[in-house]
């Protein structure tokens, strides 16, 4: 195995850094791996803001739902899918702007996730670690104003990024059988697989948690859909300009 | 700068593949690979399904708008969002299922990028050369019935993967000011940034294709925007059980 499938199959989520800054030559490698990651129709459609000022991490954290790593971190990213610069290309010719399909709100989340997912293995490669922050979507219109995000954009995901000071345990995945389907998709290997994880993720959390938390996968996502996520989302993002049609 | 920033920053798209077959073994370390991909809530809402039958690539490559590379190439990975083993762990507990926010669609995405991008990274690092394919979604009600896919789960990309018969240049990206914002989003540097860019690209055009093609990437773009696009894919979505609230 290389290096590289070792680095990539090593994945954890890291909340804990030390003092040790994350220079200006480091950002720079993360932010030619993020314009490297593939591009549909090369439209590009994402930005990053990199935020290193205190107060403004601090707002950020709790915007975020109060987690405290995107305080302490080093670096925190914003990753917003964006068509304002596409907007801006289509003026110029005045050109027609049809931007209300469903399509492209896809295709900026997928391009922007293309782009964190490289900066967060170019992260990893330098020695530093990091954890992808959701919550970014939790209060959407306080996050925008507070980094001057333009119309048609919306941030999609945020990164901590340091040093590690802390080990942690990876957490297992779904059984492959699950995931992985050879010429279609067969449903009739979910629910048996689902049953081991079930297992295998509540013997993770038990002992990872020295019995605290005994849940296992199935009854987290049971958990997890039973409420509607981010409701005010939708909104936002038709204010941004996208009318979601 | 070390192996993986290299990979990383030396991406191209390949279409043309040799004869040599991608082994069970690589098959083995691409699907780990996507599996240690991050993902928001650990929830892992994405499935792939691995197609080397050619008589299903020929088919996949009509529906994909007539892109040959999908015949050609030796593995074509289809990459689904995914919420249908959501929807059964919610089953065994007879819990409320809340799944018509936006929000859904946007975190299987992203969870689907992630993946995908870890297994780019993967086969190129053994050798492996690819192009991402949005053309899945230009016919998804098709793809979905050629594939089996089952209710909430949505093509997202496909992935030609090969051992590479052809170099290719690598494409100028936007000047790195148009992408990357300092501390809050700075909306002046974007003009200029789009006018250099557009010499830089239309330059690169004119090159590869000693002259047929010279409109640069703003013209692309508007001309990009200027039409809808995919305008039949909310409705595979609501089909496929997302209201989008």
């Amino acid at each position: 195995m290389n290096n590289i499938l070792q680095l990539i199959q090593s994945h954890r989520s890291i909340r804990k850094y030390s003092d040790k800054p994350v220079t200006n030559e480091v950002l720079e490698e993360l932010y030619k791996s993020a314009q490297w990651a593939p591009s549909s129709h090369n439209i590009q459609a994402y930005s990053i803001v990199t935020i290193r000022n205190n107060e403004k991490k601090r707002k950020l954290s709790v915007l975020c739902g109060n987690q405290k790593y995107i305080e302490s971190c080093r670096v925190f990213l914003v990753f917003c899918l964006d068509f304002y610069r596409l907007k801006l290309s289509s003026e110029m010719y005045q050109a027609n702007i049809e931007i209300d399909e469903i399509e492209n709100l896809l295709v900026g989340a997928v391009d922007t996730a293309l782009a964190a997912e490289n900066v967060f293995i170019a992260a990893r490669s330098i020695g530093l670690g990091g954890v992808m922050i959701g919550g970014i979507r939790n209060n959407p219109k306080e996050v925008s104003e507070l980094l001057h995000l333009p119309e048609l954009t919306v941030p999609i995901m945020g990164m901590c990024l340091g040093y590690p000071a802390q080990n942690v345990w990876q957490k297992p995945r779904l059984p492959q059988r699950v995931v992985i389907h050879e010429e279609e998709y067969k449903t009739a290997h979910i629910m048996d697989g689902l049953l081991e994880y079930e297992e295998i993720s509540s013997d993770y959390y038990t002992r990872r948690t020295s019995g605290e938390r005994t849940d296992g996968w199935t009854k987290q996502m049971a958990q997890y859909l039973s409420a509607p996520r981010r409701p005010n989302l939708r909104r936002f993002i038709e204010e941004q300009g996208f009318k979601l049609k």
